[in-house]
């Protein structure tokens, strides 16, 4: 196996036209596969279909009919399960609805309407919000939504790299604000190591209303060994400042991606204002839809971390399936990959230039992929080199076939590269 | 029966201290009554504990999972359900969660931040919002949360009174918008007809971004007549201004006020926005929920009228105590009050200056009311004569006791009055 790049023309064109060849011979099989989409298959919903079962009873524990109105911020007993499962403090913690992701927004919406604790409304001021990239494009354009300016800081292996992000943040008072998953990295599936959280927590900020949106989405979700969120909200207090991190969980990829629970945790005086806000919007969300969580799982956090097994089981074979596919290119200099701890994703690094070209020849053989770019600000990859690999909602055979394709692409956009 | 205006001094001077010793005895019984709570008592949620029952499948009519992320608008059937209902055309309406007040919340949101379609957003303009009083707390507790200055509008039996609210609207660019609850009004009971929501439709405005919001929460919540709210949007497009209203609707008092389903609609420019905006915060909304809700009513909007009267047989006879009770002061020219034609209220006006008077004695005696002023902008009540009743909690004997002492103190707070 020789590297490409040390290949004569000649070599690589002979190469091309019989790769061309292969990607016609696909592209006349009518397929339509699809790995662009991070949901969880119907298999592992199914794991958790029990939970729509039925509930004999609609009492709380604490004697509160969990059909009627009231108990703004959620059931005790929704509140110390999630604590178990996350070591974020019950009195932190506004239970939100199916979507965490509402949660970050409301946090935004109260920011720029009606500014930090000691601060004034972001609306109408520069906000810059840092963006680790490759990262998770629902962020991004949240903060987008607002009007944020978004930059992008590199990613490393162990979270956001903090060279760059102390900089940005001591030197401009713009920069308010960074996005963290701090566990199992949307899409590189790397840990935010527990130096890197200090730093977030320590570094001086420009802006005195500077804020960490930690999104815990894979809190508890392990597909390997297991690794652990840093206590963010913790550093915070420790490092004197109390209100910098927001904590945002849910149980999304737990049990329903359309029907779970999230929660949102802060600082003492954020949480409350939190809880303030929101109580001019509602009167609590879905009491029901809590009892019906804590019940599935007994209340107990072994309960769900055994079940989150169960969930990796039938997921990991759909990793081991990506990475020996992928394995197939090393050597040849034209693909860089990790395998991701945990998460979702499979994130890989074409030849800078090729992101793109792979995605579009990959459509012409019926495969979707997710966007090149899309895991960067703006949908812009700089190198456009970084490609996200979703394979949780095919299944293992839908997975080795457009995989198959997709080192097709990877390898004919590389000898178009090489070749120009 | 003669009126208390007519007595001598001391004839009111007898009767107070009569009352006085009433009223002490009541107060040494040590009860603990309520009747500000307005919510459904559980023998009314009852009537829709089926809905937590279970499901036999999670797939949509259209075939999608609605355990899984996808369709942000929400399912279809239970669109045609809404639509069905209350007239509002499917594709003006966009689903939400169990809340209606957070779709409204999330319109002031969308109004603050980004602006009406074809204005500037309001965030740092002077903005005033027409408060028909006595009203809804919350609508106006959610106003004053984004800094808007709450204007009182007079009530009138059909609905806001437009010689008031056209004259502020013309006169002022600032009156950007104003709040209807068309049916049933919250407390009044009164219905808007049709020739005010014309006018409100019509009405020349000095904003160009004027917003009515239209809180149609018991659109089908009939208790005696059935009537109809007038179809706004329809009007409202037909007078050449087709994003001037907003709709919300939701299921809180139709099965659960902690676990319904609501919805939005909106003019074709608002409703996009409005769905756009959503689209960076969730997938969607819950659709297990929605499913669930279409399926306890097998889709048909006959079986939820049904229903509906089913509600109404339970919650009428709470209503005619009220009533009765209400009525043994008649002719004595110490309180106004009229049924309502539907709703969860009855609202009563005491004697000037003394509404206040009246809560604070029945708390000595054990009754809990609304607060007097709960029901006009900023809790004030220029007149300290507006009293919310909220018979639908408690049962039937407790809402004559309750009722029993109410009396009691409406009579002595009066006698205080006309000896003072």
């Amino acid at each position: 196996m020789r590297e490409w790049h040390t290949l004569s023309t000649d070599e690589l064109l002979d190469i091309k036209s019989g790769l061309e060849k292969q990607l016609e011979e696909y592209g006349a099989l009518g397929l339509d596969l699809d790995l662009s989409r991070g949901k969880p298959s119907s298999d592992m919903l199914d794991l958790s279909n029990e939970i729509a079962g039925g509930l004999d009873g609609f009492i709380s524990e604490d004697g509160a009919d969990v059909r009627n109105y009231g108990i703004l911020t959620g059931l005790p007993e929704m509140k110390r399960l999630f604590s178990a499962l996350t070591g974020v403090p019950e009195e932190s913690m506004v239970i939100g609805g199916n979507s965490s992701l509402a949660l970050m927004y409301q946090s935004f919406v109260n920011l720029y309407l009606f500014g930090a604790t000691g601060g004034d409304p972001w609306m109408g001021q520069k906000v810059k919000i840092l963006c680790p990239s490759p990262g998770y494009d629902r962020h991004f354009g949240l903060a987008s939504d607002f009007g944020a300016e978004l930059i992008a800081v590199p990613m490393t292996d162990e979270g956001p790299d903090m060279d760059v992000a102390e900089k940005l943040a001591a030197e401009d008072e713009a920069v308010k604000g960074i996005w963290v998953v701090p566990l199992y990295s949307n899409p590189g599936g790397a840990v935010t190591s527990g130096k890197t959280a200090k730093r977030l927590a320590e570094m001086k900020t420009a802006a005195p209303d500077f804020r960490i949106f930690w999104d815990n989405a894979y809190g508890i979700h392990h597909i390997w060994e297991e690794h652990e969120a840093p206590d963010i909200l913790k550093l915070c207090l420790e490092a004197g400042c109390p209100e910098r991190a927001y904590v945002y969980f849910s149980t999304s990829k737990i049990n329903f991606p359309g029907a779970g629970v999230s929660f949102i945790a802060a600082g003492p005086e954020e949480a409350k204002k939190f809880a303030a806000h929101m109580n001019r919007q509602m009167i609590s969300y879905d009491k029901i839809n809590q009892l019906r969580t804590v019940k599935f799982f007994g209340g107990d956090p072994d309960v769900v971390r055994a079940h989150m097994k169960r969930l990796a089981d039938r997921f990991r074979p759909k990793f081991e399936t990506v990475f020996r596919c992928l394995s197939q290119l090393d050597g040849l200099g034209i693909l860089e990959w990790k395998k991701p701890l945990g998460g979702y994703f499979v994130a890989i690094d074409t030849l800078p230039g090729c992101a793109k070209r792979v995605v579009e020849l990959a459509k012409s053989a019926g495969v979707t992929l997710t966007d090149a770019g899309a895991t960067w600000p703006y949908g812009d990859d700089p190198n456009d080199s970084n490609i996200r690999i979703a394979p949780s909602y095919a299944d293992g055979e839908q997975i080795e076939k457009t995989m198959e394709i997709l080192l097709v692409c990877i390898k004919l956009a590389s000898a178009e590269k090489l070749t120009s």
